[in-house]
C-alpha cells in the first residue's frame, strides 16, 4: 500500500494496530511535528537527563474493551503496560500518573474495582502512582473509561537496552507462551467458551528484567511484544537495527488451550498481544546466561531461544516453519483486534 | 448533597467539573486507594526525587469539544494545560509525552493541524515532546480526539509554592481577565456570535512565571484557575491552607464582550475555565514587588490585586460584591460546562 493511502483521508482501525499502517502514521504526523532526537530512537521509553538523574519516560492510552476479562482489567493493564516499557528500556519503574476519561454513567463500582486493581498491581510492582486527572464526557462520547498512565524509572548505571543493538550472531530469546493476553481478551469479548479458560499474562515484568540484568548485565535489546504480537515486535528491531532476524516457529511456545482458540479464530498467535512477556538479544556468548537468568525466576520458567540474527536482508524477519520451510514474518498492515489494550 | 449520592450510582458529568462532586471522588476513590504522602499534597503537580534531581510530575486528558475554538485548539491546549500545572509548581518545564485516542473516521488532515499546532505551542513553550502513544477505537467509542499530556519539569533549587502555604494578611493577585477560554469554547460550541470575537487565553505561562518568581522569590501560592474558574482555586486554595480568604468582585477583570457574553449565557464568570491566567498568594510586603513583575511581562498586564488571606472562618472564600454586599463563594457542585478542557 503507499503512503498516500495512509495519511490521507481518515484513521481506520489499522492505525492504531501497531503495524504498518501505525509505523507509517507515526513517522509522518508524529515524529514528522515532532522531529527530535529523544523522539527519533523510537524505544518504548524516552530516556532523558533532568538535574543530576538519567530517566525513564513512557505513556500509554489504554482503551481496552471489555475492561474486565479473564487475568486483569483495565486497571492493572494501565499499570503492567507502563512499568514494563519502563522496565525494558533499564530502568527500575518509580513514579506513575494515571489520567481518566470517564463516560457519564459509568458505575461508581466498577471505577472502585478497577483503580483498587491498579493500587495492588502498582504495589506488586513497587511503583507509586503521584498524581493524576479525571475527565467526565457525555454519555456515547467514549466507552465506559480510558485509562493513560506515564511513568518514570531511573536508568541502571548507564545502562540502556535499544532496539538498534542487535548485531549477527545474537541470539533471539523469548520468556515464555505468546498469545495469551489478546486470545483471553477475545474470548470474553466474543462470549467464547473453551475446555479451561484462557488467562492474560499481565503482569509486572520489573523482578524479571531486575533478574536477568543482575545476572546477565550484556543485554543488547529488551521489548516486551505488545500490540501486533511477537513478529511485530521482531519487526521494529529488525528495522532498528538494520539486520535480519531468523526464528524457527516450532520453537516459540503457545499455551494449547490459546493454540486451540487461535485455530478457531483464524489468527496467528505470532500477531497476538502479549502483556506479562519479554524478547532479549544477547550475544552468543551470553545465551546461556541469559537463559539461565530468566528461569531462575517465576515468570521466566518457560524462557526459550527462538532464534537468532543475521546481517541480510536488512529489516527482515524469516521464519522457519514446522513443516521446514522458511517465510518472511511480515510485519501486520492492518487490524485483527481492536482495543485490546 | 451528601457523600453517599456522590459516591454511590453512576459517574456524572459533576464527577468532572473541578467542583465538590470531583473533590469527592478524588478523596474517596483515587486518593483512598493510592494513598501516600505526594498524592495527598494535592498540588498541580507531584514533587519527586529521582537520582540527583527534583522533579515536578504532572498529567491531564483534554476532552475539549470542539476540537478548533477562536485562539486554540486541543493540541494547544494539551500543551499549555500540562506546562502550567509545572510552571505553577515552580518547575521550569522540559519534556512531555502526548497519548491520543482517536475514533475511526477522524480526517488525518486535522489530526496534523492539532499535532502541529502542539509542535509550535511546545516550541513557545520551550519544552520537547518525547513520547507518546496512539490507539484508534471504532466509530462511535469516543468523540472525535483526547489527548493526554505528562509532564517532567525541574524544580528550582529547593523552591516549591504550595496551595497550602497561604496565610493571614497576604494579598491575592491575578494576573488578568478571567472568563475568557470558556466564554470562547461556549460561543463556539453553541454557535453564539458576539460583536467582537471571543478568544480564549490559552497560553503557556512559563515564561510569565519565570519573571515574577525572578524578581519576587517570596511568592507562596501559584495556581491557574482552570476547571471551575477563579471560584473553584480560590476555595482549593482556602480549604489546604486553611484560611479564609476574601476577595472584591470590582476588582476581578473581565472582558466586556466576555462579561456580555456571560450575562446572555447566565454564567458567573467567577467559574469559568481560563488557560492563561495565575492566582497568586504573596506575603503582603512582597505585594507591590509580584505585580511590578506582572506588569513587566506581555501576559501580566492587566494584573491586579484582588483580595486577602484572612484567618477565618477556615477554608471558606467570602465575596464583596460592586454593590457592597458581602457573599460566600462557594465552591460549585456540578457542571455548567462540560468539555472545557
Amino acid at each position: 500500500m503507499t503512503k498516500g493511502n495512509t495519511l490521507e483521508g481518515n484513521i481506520s482501525l489499522a492505525h492504531g494496530a501497531g503495524g504498518v499502517a501505525m509505523a507509517e502514521l507515526i513517522d509522518h504526523v508524529f515524529v514528522g511535528a515532532f522531529k527530535n532526537p529523544i523522539l527519533d530512537r523510537r524505544d518504548d521509553s524516552a530516556v532523558l537527563r533532568v538535574g543530576g538523574a538519567q530517566i525513564a519516560f513512557t505513556t500509554d492510552s489504554f482503551v481496552i474493551d471489555p475492561i474486565f476479562f479473564p487475568g486483569g482489567d483495565i486497571g492493572r493493564l494501565a499499570v503492567c503496560g507502563t512499568v514494563n516499557d519502563l522496565a525494558t528500556s533499564g530502568a527500575k519503574p518509580l513514579f506513575l500518573s494515571a489520567a481518566f476519561v470517564i463516560e457519564e454513567g459509568f458505575a461508581i463500582s466498577e471505577l472502585l474495582r478497577i483503580v483498587r486493581s491498579m493500587s495492588s498491581t502498582a504495589l506488586e510492582a513497587g511503583v507509586t502512582i503521584v498524581t493524576g486527572d479525571t475527565k467526565v464526557v457525555p454519555r456515547g462520547a467514549a466507552d465506559k473509561v480510558f485509562i493513560t498512565t506515564t511513568g518514570i524509572g531511573e536508568i541502571r548505571a548507564g545502562y540502556v537496552p535499544s532496539g538498534a543493538n542487535a548485531r549477527p550472531g545474537d541470539a533471539v530469546i523469548l520468556s515464555g507462551t505468546v498469545a495469551d493476553h489478546g486470545i483471553a481478551v477475545m474470548s470474553r469479548r466474543e462470549g467464547l467458551m473453551f475446555e479451561s479458560e484462557i488467562i492474560s499474562d499481565a503482569v509486572p515484568l520489573c523482578g524479571l528484567v531486575d533478574t536477568l540484568l543482575d545476572e546477565c548485565p550484556g543485554v543488547k535489546t529488551l521489548r516486551d511484544p505488545t500490540r501486533g504480537g511477537l513478529a511485530s515486535t521482531l519487526n521494529e528491531i529488525a528495522a532498528q537495527s538494520n539486520v535480519c532476524i531468523e526464528i524457527d516457529e516450532s520453537k516459540v511456545p503457545v499455551a494449547p488451550g490459546t493454540r486451540a482458540a487461535c485455530e478457531i479464530l483464524g489468527i496467528d498467535p505470532l500477531y497476538v498481544a502479549n502483556e506479562g512477556k519479554l524478547v532479549i538479544i544477547v550475544s552468543s556468548d551470553h545465551e546461556d546466561c541469559a537463559i539461565r537468568a530468566l528461569h531462575s525466576h517465576p515468570l521466566g520458567q518457560g524462557a526459550v531461544k527462538i532464534g537468532s540474527v543475521q546481517g541480510s536482508p536488512s529489516g527482515r524477519v524469516n521464519m522457519t516453519t514446522p513443516f521446514g520451510s522458511r517465510r518472511i514474518l511480515s510485519m501486520v498492515y492492518g487490524e485483527q483486534m481492536p482495543r485490546i489494550c
